[in-house]
């Protein structure tokens, strides 16, 4: 190692010696480079062999990676040569796919050979997956872990594992964490004295190294309640603790998502400072240098590890989950937390590799990273600090970059390996990581092995990289004419606290005011009656949120009179102005947004999110539809025409009626609402009887939003009686319906009658129930699979119209697929929805809950019922147990009838065929999903499944705003698509004008 | 005058001599305009004064121009100075009007003084028109006559008038013509006995020289029965031309729009051609250059003047129609006959100015233009050829062009004027057409006087002129999502002899036809039946068309059965092959289309042109649909979502029952029928029991252009028991229907219940009847509201659901409109429809006949009947005579009930809003329309007009197509546009396809 030049400058003032310390770094990285030179290219980028060639054309090839990596994914999940060929094919058969010659050979040959053929890739792709891990066979990982030792490296182990999606494969996964801390414990044991990693000079960590990922050891981890989270993960982490201080282990936290990454350092902080565990085991956690975040969160553990006088151990990474937590901000509309550009989660890990050496006396540095200019960067710091380079290490995955190590390790540097223990299948994950990790454009490695660039780019400062923005999304799909300005609301953050703080308030605030009284409201006027009606929480029928006034006959013909003599105006009121009142109105639910949402957990049961849901749903309505009016609000030439002007445009079609339902007491009334008046039509809403007192907010919102007399009127009263009146009326122009089937009909049927008096024929918009299925494949993805059945069939107690009721699950996955189902099921926490992390509530009222149980009942007689949670004992809470029932036949009602509960029925499909023919054979046809990896399975579903809205390996529920238009057809409805680009066209009429322009033959040449 | 160079080269061979040519042609040019410079420029040019301002104001800003020419254009039919004053303001007022600052201060004192604006606008325009028209006093036109011979200047007149609408105002023009004839004769004869202009030396023509449009001749000319317009014609015209024998005057055949070229050229040969006036007198007619054809016709007239021995005065012209031309062919598809490019239509007018100098012994040229470069090569060409210049005449237009007149006197040229007599009222279209020449920009006027082309530019050869695509429309309207490939069907041009033969041949051939029995069709199976229902002629109950199976309840389910199992097939036959097959049997029905003519002209009742028309629309509505479902079937991204993709594509319905009117026998059967299957539907079609054959006839083409079995069934029968069974039907899952409101409630009931087994809501698309409206304001331009309103009210003899029924008139206009009015219905011609030329045929059937006798009859009570025309008297056929009623009150039967007849009823408005609310004053809402020229009556008319199609300023019948998506609301329908953008979405539902991309974290990029 040569002499650096000397350093005069003050520590910290980075700027002024940035020339000197580049020079120093590029010392480092020729030197790294050099000695790289001497060995052996890592074996992933020799262009020789079937990995070179598959890594080859990945690289080259963007559609050839994403189904060669889409077919491995899938693989270890398959069960048959028959199946590895078919899915081989039809991933890598495609068009559009361009294949090397050899491959293309192969798959012609894979047709008729599929035996031999999935036989070979499996063990081909096993071989490349083995590169990266350790398998599951205890001696088989001792020894490689000590072949490591006596090659001077030490390690880390992580275990392998699918997503935990149930409390008893936390305990399992906690379980062999402990086994492996025993199994290699005593293993060690038996290691020679002269163990080379522990008499390693510098500090050092003990050489007993594991890696926990938190997100393992609980099931149920809520935005809105990480206490809960934290005390559940510490109470399963505690014995591994207790083991590893008796073991001499060192435990490392390993950091995931952006999601859980406060829950992690909260966890940290409390078990680590609790008495039993301040003075062991040693202990440390990653931080993701690409975290705009990860500043600050280093500051703090540098700060906790001071003040609770303990050294930590940092592995600084640059973070794995780039593409996932870019996708999730940008789907929910949340500020990235990643950098967006690579140079710069270069830059800041350069500068907290910086902030790690600075702090080396508090806490221990180990740097996770296959850069060559990033590890010249840390080497030219320590020199320039005077740290000595054997009081931190380096952290590099299994089977990854070797030269890069051989390179550290011949520089006397300490290298660690993250050996991930597990087989193909639990492990997919990682693998597919490590191989997008090696083929990314802008990953080092490929750059140095596959590209070739040359060291002085591969050493150029990142903070000198011009930032290149990251490729757009692009799709030949052409986009529905673009409502261009619409953005949907984001749902709140519950991981931050500020966010969370909100809720208990609006809640307290709430319950001070519960129990008032609702009058109608026409042309603005309170309009008290005889009979209150009162509306209780679901959760304590104890508790009146509200009592609504009850309309009669007389009340329902004045609210008719003032929207009828209200609507000419509003009519002729500009498109503009009619836009801006919903955007208002969206504007002032975003400021009452907490206050809405605790309305909804108190009156029908909503939990945290799903009333954070329907409040940003309603907002969506307010503004899409805005949107929406104001292109329809333009004229359209029709033709373009010499002499003559073709415009068509729209008219409103009078008044309206909006009967809505419970479920989504906001978000549907308000879309229904909103998209009426944003028309120019005037309305009476009828918000359902359940839920009262968000009617009146949404009416008490209107009015601050400055709507015009009479435009809106709200009554509440019985369907039986108000209801129908308003439906059969003559003056009504258009109801607008969300509910059942059985009203729906009534209504259509109403509608259909054109009473004397009536100068139109009535438009019904009609969204009635569901009894949607999700498909499973015999090759799904389990980890999503289970976890979207679970959310689709469970959330807000299967109260959704998009509830899935009927799960198909194909016979080779059957017994698998219902333990974990099961399983996860069996952890959902159950409770009070106003308690953040409860998932599952009360029913909306005692009578849905009596309807529900009774199903159940007497579904015991036509299936067999696998599982049922248990609910709080709270004799004034409405509570039913979720329940699923497996061999559900399809003759049986539990397979037939819309149910609007936490009921799941389960039926076995021996092939595809019959599932899908299974999945369409019901009269209903709203939404509809399958979770499977074959790509000719998919097509089939997006061909043939008979919903309007398709969900693929998905949850069904949860449709966004112009995202995904929502309704469906059959016995589910009309046809119609709320939050669609069309849907307002149900509120309006097509209008043409034709203007001869020709006057003496004489056209206006600007016509 | 200089000698010109000598000219050595062979007549004819006009390509070598060119240069010279050239020379000769500036020689000429530079001249003229030597000796134009002496005059004073024309007065409109002056830069000085009001005209001069106001030219110069409508060359800059061409909405200025297009609002004072409107204005311009409407002020002689305006009453009092208020109405001047408003017409002013809301033409001149609005704001992108830029206006000088003289006018915009004037027009803001014309709100408080209107009387004195009036008063003064309308004498400054009056004084603007007399520079070009004569007025209408005998003496005083005399007087100028007699001024323009006392500067060696001879005369034409013209009688300005309006148009001629009725049979009566023809006699009127002929009346004027013979009394304007002998009233010069008077006067002239008094003129010195040395009057100049016989005097001149040449052949001449006499001094009595008349213009004659022949178009005023004849109110009902018909491209199909030009034999007709020609007797009637000429039987107005043997008067006058025995009368100018006698006094010695000549004749000259006006030319007007290319409509009624050959027209004139036909009776100018027939009529000149008779014994009696193969010796006078002394004859000529106008040709116009800009005429692709006009070479051919001038070698023509030559020929017939050669064969005839006879001089023929050849008024050769630009031709003044251009934008109606051009617009008029754009507008139905057909070629445009003039030259697109000014320069072309300058080089055809230099090339036949050559060719009537070469034939100056047979014909007379008499070159009507104010273009120097024109002039000089005539000079030049004449000198060329050695022809005497006092051999030709030029002629030019009254008060335009002073100074060239002067210069081309000078120069020793004859010099005739064309001078229009009359007022402005009757002479406002020419004088537009004036004050267009003027301020046009590529006109020769404006170049030199207002723009200031150099002489150089002004005499340059139009061969060398590089030809400038004329400006494109531009319209700031956006345009609905573009079917760009679409194009409608041109209507047949009947004006073209082979065309117009077609039909009689066609007619012949399914004459010999006729009578056949047609058996329904169920999966391409002929089905007979027990009962078979003949379909006669309506112009004769004896001939009958066909008979047609009467289907049962087993043979309607043996249909239904057909098309349910048909259906999955079609619905998942490619987009792209339903719509071919549209476009298959489109073309089909192209080649078809005089046959198919000719079978609704027997079956139906319906005339050349409007059995043309509804072929056409049948092609078109295939063309149209199978365009718009190729867009439909491409599914769009409904967000751009990272890691997401949200598709809405759309999906048939399933089986459809359509049920069919008998007044668009082919085109609203093709139209359901087409959208039903290009959307994936299998369908069964019932046609009206009025014209089944036509029925049958589609049925066979659609085999023909290779429609699947089962995807399309033809079921005849009664409405009331096959009709309504089938709209019953639990497997039915959609009904268009297109008639009667009765039966049309009765579907939309029937449809709205949901009987058991049915597993959907039944979609119908329902258009029903009218009541529709046509507003004449107070300033409508009579000549286009009298037409509009006729073809409008008995147009089908009123049997169009778009009819024109109630008649608005403002009382400011009523006695003169109702007047004409009924003069120009009283000239309609009644008979069978078969007969080209006859407009009005009988209605539909002998129940029909009675029905609307009776209301004819019951209607005497409610109102005043104020005519009625006579039909002829066979008892074979169902005529209903055409009846106005006249002070209809609004509550009558006559205003309220629609008859679907030929019956219009007109009520008198006091005012417009009156009108308005008169016009609203309907349960129906389909068509109405309004003529005016208040640019603020004509917005409130397209903002308050209730109605689903709104005509300005023209019919309100004959919707086209994509460019007037037709259909109405109120109980007019359920507000769907046949033949509109949004029209497939009837028969489909959305479905929205979302997949989760993202899979371990990764998405392709090409998402």
């Amino acid at each position: 190692m040569s002499a650096s030049p000397a350093i005069s400058i003050s520590p910290g003032d980075t700027s002024r010696s940035l020339p000197d310390l580049e020079t120093s770094i590029r010392n480092w990285g020729e030197k790294i480079f050099a000695l790289m030179d001497r060995a052996e290219p890592p074996s992933l980028f020799s262009t020789k062999g079937f990995y070179g060639t598959l890594m080859e054309w990945s690289m080259r090839d963007a559609r050839f990676k994403t189904q060669l990596f889409r077919f491995v994914d899938v693989l270890p999940t398959l069960t048959s040569s028959s199946e590895i060929a078919r899915h081989l094919q039809e991933y890598l058969g495609e068009d559009e796919v361009k294949l090397p010659t050899a491959l293309r050979v192969g798959l012609k040959a894979a047709g008729g050979a599929s035996w031999l053929v999935g036989t070979g890739v499996r063990s081909q792709v096993g071989g490349m997956a083995r590169q990266f891990m350790l398998g599951d066979d205890e001696k088989e990982i001792a020894r490689t872990l000590r072949g490591l030792a006596d090659q001077g490296i030490a390690f880390t182990v992580d275990i392998l594992g699918e997503a935990v999606v149930s409390e008893s494969e936390a305990d399992q996964y906690a379980q062999r964490y402990l086994e492996l801390m025993e199994g290699l414990g005593r293993a060690m044991a038996r290691w020679p004295a002269a163990d080379p990693v522990s008499t390693l000079p510098g500090r050092g960590s003990p050489s007993l190294n594991l890696s926990v990922k938190l997100s393992a050891l609980y099931s149920q981890i809520h935005p809105a309640d990480p206490d809960t989270a934290a005390k559940k993960i510490s109470d399963r982490l505690r014995p591994i603790l207790r083991r590893a201080k008796e073991l001499g282990a060192f435990i490392n936290f390993d950091m995931e998502s952006y999601g859980s990454k406060n829950l992690t350092l909260q966890v940290f902080r409390q078990v680590f400072g609790e008495p039993e565990f301040r003075d062991g085991p040693a202990c440390g956690l990653a931080l993701q240098a690409y975290l705009k975040d990860c500043e600050a969160d280093l500051g703090g553990i540098i700060g906790w590890a001071r003040r609770q006088q303990r050294r930590v151990t940092v592995r600084l990474v640059k973070g794995a989950y780039w593409d996932y937590e870019t996708t999730l901000a940008q789907q929910r509309h949340w500020p990235v937390p990643v950098f967006q550009h690579k140079a710069e989660s270069d830059a800041s890990f350069e500068k907290l590799s910086l902030l790690l050496l600075e702090n080396e006396d508090a806490v221990e540095a180990a740097f996770g990273t296959h850069n060559v200019r990033s590890i010249a960067h840390i080497l030219a710091q320590a020199e320039r600090l005077g740290v000595d380079r054997r009081s931190f290490e380096f952290q590099m995955l299994y089977g990854m970059a070797e030269p890069v190590k051989a390179a550290v390790l011949e520089l006397g540097c300490r290298l660690r390996e993250y050996c991930p223990v597990g087989e193909l299948l639990p492990g997919i994950a990682y693998f597919v990581r490590r191989l997008l990790e090696n083929t990314s454009n802008e990953g080092f490695l490929a750059r140095k092995f596959a590209q070739g660039a040359s060291r002085e780019e591969l050493l150029a400062s990142p903070q000198r990289i011009p930032s290149v923005d990251p490729p757009k999304i692009s799709d030949a799909t052409p986009i529905l004419q673009a409502n261009s300005d619409f953005r949907n609301e984001p749902p709140t953050d519950f991981t931050v606290v500020s966010e969370r703080e909100k809720m208990p308030a609006a809640l307290a605030t709430l319950r001070s005011h519960l129990g008032q009284r609702h009058p109608l409201v026409i042309d603005h006027k309170f309009v008290s009656t005889r009979e209150w009606l009162p509306s209780v929480n679901p959760a304590n029928q104890n508790e009146t949120v509200g009592s609504a006034a009850q309309a009669s006959i007389e009340d329902a013909e004045s609210a008719m009179a003032a929207a009828k003599a209200a609507q000419p105006k509003w009519a002729r009121t500009p498109v503009a102005e009619r836009a801006a009142l919903l955007e208002r109105l969206a504007g002032l639910m975003g400021r009452d947004k907490a206050a809405l949402a605790a309305l909804e957990i108190l009156e029908a049961g909503k939990n945290w999110t799903e009333a954070d849901a329907d409040v940003a749903e309603a907002i969506d309505f307010c503004n899409f539809y805005a949107g929406c009016m104001r292109d329809l609000g333009v004229p359209q030439r029709t033709q373009t025409v010499a002499g003559e002007s073709n415009v068509q445009h729209w008219w409103p079609r009078g008044v309206g009626i909006v009967i809505a339902p419970w479920n989504f007491p906001l978000a549907i009334l308000t879309g229904m609402v909103s998209a009426g008046i944003v028309a120019g039509n005037t309305v009476i809403m009828k918000p359902s009887d359940q839920t009262p007192v968000i009617g009146a907010r949404l009416m008490a919102l209107l009015i601050e939003a400055g709507l015009p007399k009479g435009v809106v009127g709200l009554v509440m009263g019985p369907g039986s009686t108000v209801g129908a009146h308003l439906v059969a009326h003559p003056q009504t122009n258009f109801i607008a319906f969300t509910g059942s089937k059985e009203v729906g009909l009534r209504i259509w049927e109403t509608a259909g009658r054109t009473p004397p008096g009536q100068g139109h024929l009535k438009k019904v918009v009609c969204e009635m129930g569901g009894k949607n299925c999700l498909i499973v494949d015999s090759d799904a993805d389990l980890d999503e699979a289970v976890a979207g059945c679970v959310a689709s069939a469970f959330g807000y107690q299967g109260q959704k119209c998009s509830a899935l009721s009927r799960l198909i699950v194909l016979a080779d996955n059957y017994d698998r697929f219902l333990e974990r189902l099961i399983a996860a099921s069996d952890s959902l926490r159950i409770g009070p929805p106003e308690v953040p992390g409860n998932v599952i509530g009360p029913v909306i009222s005692r009578e849905a809950q009596r309807r529900i149980l009774a199903l159940i009942q007497s579904g015991k007689d036509e299936a067999k019922l696998v599982w049922q949670g248990s609910v709080p004992a709270e004799p004034q809470a409405c509570y039913v147990p979720p329940t699923i029932f497996a061999e559900v036949p399809p003759t049986s009602r539990l397979f037939r009838e819309e149910i609007f509960g936490p009921v799941l029925s389960v039926t076995k499909a021996r092939n595809f065929d019959e599932a899908l023919a299974l999945a369409n054979d019901s009269e209903f046809a709203l939404t509809g999903g399958c979770y499977s990896r074959s790509p000719v399975n998919l097509e089939r579903v997006k061909a043939e499944l008979a919903c309007g809205n398709v969900y693929l390996n998905r949850t069904i529920t949860g449709a966004i705003v112009e995202r995904q238009p929502f309704g469906g057809f059959k016995m589910s409805g009309g046809g119609t698509k709320a939050g669609g680009r069309e849907y307002l066209q149900n509120f309006l009429v097509p209008r043409v004008i034709t203007e001869n322009c020709l006057r003496r033959g004489f056209a206006p040449e600007e016509q």
